[in-house]
């Protein structure tokens, strides 16, 4: 049998942008169009040119893409023709191939939010499109608020998409511009109107994430017959975001009846570099990655429950629809008090350590978990530190360095100009390789700010580590988290840290104490112990 | 024409408790069950007695509740009678009105997770729920992997459903346990179960997230005829999470044809509480809420896009399909004070400060609201604080005392008996009706134990303050979390701590600093603040 083509259509650059504090570089831009063209998507829209600097900056300087780049823009005002009206003039001077212009079809917003009558709104859709196919372009007509303007009026609605299409629109694309349209009804309409006569190979979907099912109203209208599917990478977008593509993509790729029924600009190859390009967009955007998302997210593939972490070491495909490999994901095996030996073996053999069914240390390490659990650590989101736990009990844990001591002090006082000001100062003393060493630092960065004792601490214990500085040098701490938790019968605090190098490792460490910078010490030195046995040192 | 009635089951203190990383104490899940009892829930899945000691705990102490308190557990083991079964025993044992069991529907699990014969699992079924039933309780039960289980042996699937329904369970719950059916397939399969003999209000719907259609499948088998459907408080549980009920229920009741077909024990009062209820669990899991989440993230009500703040402005419905106001969330629209002031003067009401409208005061606290912001603070989850900056900038924030300067000292060594111990020290100067006083404190309880910098420091801070002295031996610290933000270009810590008096008032103060000693001490100093304001001091 063979597949009917669908379109993937980006807009993280345009609409993307509209989500609260977001607001990207042209070299961001730059970097994202050029891993949405890896991934494979057929469009990616890049912004509005004329509506801000960066917009048109990144249009001149437009990486070169298999994907079809579009410029966005709006359907020409009343009372000019679409040849004199400057802002459509700007959309089209960013010279794309395509260009997409939004335009109502909801006669509410023809009235109340244009203030113009029906008639003339749908003479600037047909004036505008037939414009942009003179001027050699692609033309998308985005019909915005598509969904209630059918239902509140659908001959009007009507008119307007037929304006488009007969002025020659290569996709008329329906907007759940508000993203109140539930599934059922998107793909009903969708229906509709390709039985009123438009296409469904001229019909494109466009939906948010506002009653979170964005991803489920595009495959309600792909089902429908619709062929051109838009969204964002990871959902971004305006309130509660654009359909996920990286939720998206993985479904048609993967799942029936969609990977059997449709052919996509899109790989299998390509597809396992999804999560990575979730990953890049976050580290652009400086958010902690989702660990719930689909496909992607960190625990997408992590199996917690007792019986389904026994069942998935018997056969991944009792607890996992597809492989996290087809998406460049990893299965995730945590270790909690409900995880048996074999659990154990498997998490102890992606740390390279392989130890035989049977062996006594097994059951050394599932009791010292629990006791450590029992103080307030946790091993789920501190990979690392469970190893060196483990190491430990199989005595395979060099002892690189020994804290003698260290002393920090935090001050605050008023300064010569009056001010409070806080300034703080570590003292750490350590033995590395029979040598004794002191090192002090203060909290104090570059810029004169201080940044506290557990930075005074880290930066005296970086300071002076004989032949290990080099790889400790090369790292540095991403992320830090602290939460007071249940330690026995006392409140104590938990300290994760997460660690970053320059070969791209990211590890975590945990450290518990009622002392917030002992527990912080104590996950930083599990932090530089797991970084030097990676590197290859031995004792 | 008369509603359907339509019953939710919440499973975040079960299923969500899967989550990576996520265990609740005891204290925490009774607090979550109060509020979802307060919201209207149907079912109140606690836990599995006997699986862990928190949970058979929280059964002990488990509040009354208007919502059936439900236990889980697994469908007795073969070889054994179901009287006899210690596992089935201890769930029983909990003594809750309800009790959920998971059973295997699928063939390929029955034979490779179980190795026991199709029969044998039928019997299982069946003799566990009669069981139940038996000794007087609801019974349910949770047909896991059913979807996959109908779709590779449809006949079996029946078997097993028809052996828990003729036994006399009040529910047959059909599980997406891998969370791989999509919605048209749930649909499909929920109307074939219907046509084959068990009636649609005696099924359940439990979906997960793994394709990010977890609220979309939910919806698919309601239209097809279930009557229950499960979920979690913002979408908690294992992998990608399971149906997300702070999006779920606001789509049941306020979007057709929902609103208008069923009945649910939930209000229209009670439902602007779930912006609340979520915002609750995420202080609980000491997670940054999601903005972007439908109908309760901080950007679900967000216009940025200048041409929908412009039209929101005009008319609400231009740009939001559900009034925020219904779940208890807020409109943002971006450089508008206009909305922002109606907002303010509610908060500040609500703090006992009543201000006129137009008052240039409110200007100025949104002003220094949105500057403190940018630094990093939240007044969200730190009311306390809120109120101390805007009595700040009305003038009337009493200054009680001041602090001069203060020093702490963390210092860890080995001890006389060669073990590594800790301790602090801190001195805090304070000038108190004119009077300067010195107090100094060590970190070390009465039971000998190091608890920190922090400790110390609240303690010499408390210790001697004159008049203020009654007041603030009446108060003390029940929580302390901390977080690293960004403020401005900086990583910076904020710290959020939860006082409480002995007249049973609790309340909640920020600080933000790169040092965070700094940030727990501004905390603790707005803490103090608050509570001589609240015992009606003045200076």
């Amino acid at each position: 049998m063979s597949r009917e083509r669908l379109y993937i259509y980006d807009t993280t650059l345009r609409d993307g942008q509209q989500t609260q504090g977001v607001s990207f570089s042209m070299h961001e831009k730059v970097q994202i169009a050029r891993r949405l063209d890896a991934l494979g998507v057929d469009y990616i829209e890049g912004g509005w040119p004329g509506a801000n600097p960066t917009d048109s900056a990144f249009f001149d300087e437009a990486p070169q893409t298999r994907a079809m780049m579009t410029a966005f823009g709006m359907t020409k005002r009343a009372g000019r023709s679409a040849q004199n009206d400057e802002v459509l003039a700007a959309v089209l001077n960013a010279g794309t191939g395509a260009v997409c212009l939004v335009g109502k079809t909801h006669d509410f917003h023809v009235t109340t939010a244009l203030g113009i009558s029906l008639n003339e709104n749908t003479e600037n859709i047909q004036a505008s499109i037939a414009h942009v196919v003179a001027e050699g372009r692609e033309a998308l007509f985005d019909a915005e608020h598509f969904f209630d303007g059918w239902t509140a009026n659908r001959d009007y609605a009507l008119e307007a998409l037929k304006a488009a299409h007969e002025a020659g629109a290569r996709w008329i694309v329906l907007c759940d511009t508000n993203g109140g349209t539930l599934p059922a009804e998107i793909g009903r309409i969708t229906a509709e109107v390709i039985a009123a006569g438009i296409p469904g190979d001229r019909l494109g979907i466009h939906t948010h994430n506002d009653t979170e099912n964005a991803v489920a109203g595009s495959l309600a209208a792909i089902e429908a017959g619709a062929r051109q599917v838009q969204g964002t990478l990871n959902g971004l977008g305006e309130r509660c975001g654009n359909a996920n593509l990286t939720a998206l993509i993985p479904t048609l790729l993967l799942k029936e009846p969609y990977a059997s029924r449709y052919e996509t600009g899109i790989t299998r190859e390509a597809l396992t570099g999804i999560t990575q390009a979730s990953r890049m967009l976050d580290e652009i955007l400086n958010r902690v990655p989702m660990k719930q998302a689909a496909y992607v997210g960190a625990s997408a593939f992590a199996h917690k429950a007792g019986l389904h972490a026994s069942a998935i070491l018997k056969d991944p495909t009792t607890y996992e629809h597809v492989d996290p490999g087809d998406v460049g994901n990893a299965r995730v095996i945590p270790m909690s008090n409900q995880a048996g030996q074999s659990n154990l073996r498997r998490r102890l053999s992606e740390a390279g350590l392989v130890v035989d069914k049977g062996d006594p240390a097994l059951a050394r390490i599932l009791e010292q978990i629990k006791l450590q659990e029992e103080r307030g650590y946790t091993y789920d989101s501190a990979q690392a530190s469970f190893e060196l736990l483990a190491r430990r009990e199989l005595g395979q844990l060099p002892r690189f360095f020994e804290v003698k001591r260290y002393k920090v002090t935090v001050e605050r006082r008023k300064n010569k100009y009056d001010q409070m000001v806080s300034l703080s100062e570590a003292v750490v003393v350590v033995k590395v390789d029979g040598e004794k060493k002191l090192s002090v630092s203060e909290s104090m960065d570059e810029q004169g700010n201080d940044r506290g004792p557990v930075n005074a601490l880290a930066k005296a214990l970086a300071k002076d580590l004989g032949r290990y500085q080099d790889a400790i040098d090369d790292m540095r701490l991403v992320d830090f988290k602290v939460r007071i938790t249940q330690g026995g019968t006392e409140a104590v605090t938990r300290v994760i840290i997460d660690s970053q190098d320059g070969q791209g490792r990211r590890w975590s460490t945990v450290g518990v104490s009622a002392n917030i910078v002992d527990a912080s010490f104590e996950a930083l030195l599990d932090a530089i112990t797991w970084k030097l046995l990676r590197d290859g040192f031995a004792k």
